[in-house]
Order: C-alpha cells, then structure tokens, then sequence
C-alpha cells in the first residue's frame, strides 16, 4: 500500500542531490515489509556513470542488502517516472509494484531524454538516432544453442 | 564501419561467460579509434546485480577508463539486440553506433524476456505485470523546478 512518508523521503533525497551536486533531480527509494531497505540518486555527472540514475542505483543496493538478484516482495518509490533504462531494470529486478512522482513529459521538460528514448524505442533499427545494425547473426546464435544446451545453468 | 573481428571477440567472450558459470550468454565490446577500449558478459547471478547486463558492464568500464559519462565517437559490438535497459544505457551513454548479433525474438526462445519487457512498455501503467502508479507529482515537481532554476548544474 503507498505510504506517502516513503515518496516525501524520496523527494527530500532527490531535493538534498542536487543541492549537493551530485546529479540531476531524481532519487528513489525500496521499501521491503515497512521498511527502507535501499536508496539511490542520480550520480551520473559525479560519477561519470551514464547508467547511474537513481533506480538502478537503488536496484544495485536492495540486491546487495538481500543477497539476490531479485527484489521479491519489494515495492519501488521513485520521484519520476522510469526512462527506458531504469524501467527494464525494474523488470529485470520484479518487484511487486512501482510508485513514481513526476512523468516522463515532466523529465523532457528540464531537459532530460527520457520521452526522446520512448520515441526511439518505435523506430526502425536503420532510422534511430544511435543507427542499429544487425550483424553475424548466425554465429552469434551458436551461443545461444550452447545455453539452451546447458544443464547446470543458473536462470533469471 | 563494422569490423567482424570485433563481433567474433564479443561471441567467444560470450561462450566463455556460459562456460565460466558466471552468467547469461551474452557480451559486448566498446571500440574507438579501432580499439577495444571495455568489455562487458552478463555476471547477473553471478554478483546478484539484475543490471549486470553484458552492455551496461561495458558501458561502465568504457566510461571509467575514458573519465566520461559519454562515449563520444565509440561503436558498440554486442551479441544480442540491447534490451529495454540496456538500449535506455546506450541512448544515455550516446555511443556512434551498435552492432548486434542475435535478435530479441532468439533471446526469448531461450527464456529471457527482452521481448516481453518491449512489450510491456506499450502497456498503460495499470495494466503492467508490475504495476505502476504516479503519486504526488505536484510535490515531486517542485523538485524539477528548483533544478530549471540551478544556474551551476551539470546537464547530461
């Protein structure tokens, strides 16, 4: 159930990062049975990190706190909306559900690629901004085969 | 212009990374200047880091070595079509161009959910696997406002 005195943590972290320099406005917290168990913020420019934003920060340290590559049980504060990045993290990581304060067109708005990476994401490989080529796809599925192949192995 | 030699390196660090134990069948290269300057497999459970994705590693050591949070005039060689996360990482990182080898659809037969995650994110919050909800934006927007109005911020 959404506690607001987890988002107006959030919200004070992500106030407190940019007063401190450390990256942009953002910041997110994981809450496991009441409790905060993790938080992040946006340390891209003080880390010379491009992934760095707040979630995958918070991810990286809920995981660490829970020994887990997984954030079962979990529930996600974020002061904005995910961008592509942190919303396939979050899925990647499942937690049971995901609060978030501002929207992507409110991140666009100061500046931030967020809705750019959206719009990309439609486009064909050929017409993207970063252009995609597909390339040695045959050998690169031998690999592939290998995995499926494998019997020891650890799935996520 | 897409070096094949590149892309084979990538694929056999990609069948070290199965062989090894240390995570998913995957890897990826950072070249510039026609020299690989990072490289990156999937440790997820291998470090318990649902981000430890081949290319989100590249990119992190890329940006390490090069003191940058952008990986100006860089060309990215990886095994398989970026994921939602990782295509976020790469449109944040801002690399020239990316080589990929298998397709979303090859991920998926072998039981990663690349494919599924682009699909979800075409699905309106509510309706999400993993629920998502937008809670006092007007209080998280003041936030947003006060970064507009910081005459000294780093943008990225």
């Amino acid at each position: 159930m959404f506690q607001p005195i987890f988002m107006k943590e959030a919200i004070e972290l992500s106030r407190k990062n940019i007063s401190d320099g450390k990256g942009g406005p953002f910041a997110a917290l994981i809450v496991r049975s009441g409790k905060v168990i993790a938080s992040g913020t946006n340390v891209v420019t003080s880390t010379n990190d491009p992934t760095a934003h707040a979630e995958i920060v918070a991810i990286r340290e809920a995981c660490r706190v829970l020994h887990s590559f997984q954030l079962d049980g979990c529930e996600v504060y974020t002061t904005c909306e995910p961008c592509p990045m942190c919303l396939g993290a979050l899925y990647w990581a499942r937690p049971n559900k995901v609060y978030f304060g501002n929207a992507r067109d409110d991140a666009a708005r100061i500046g931030f690629d967020d809705l750019f990476i959206y719009e990309e994401m439609e486009h064909a490989f050929a017409e993207r901004k970063i252009p995609m080529v597909q390339m040695m796809r045959e050998e690169a599925l031998t690999v592939f085969r290998e995995w499926e192949a494998k019997q020891d192995k650890v799935r996520y």
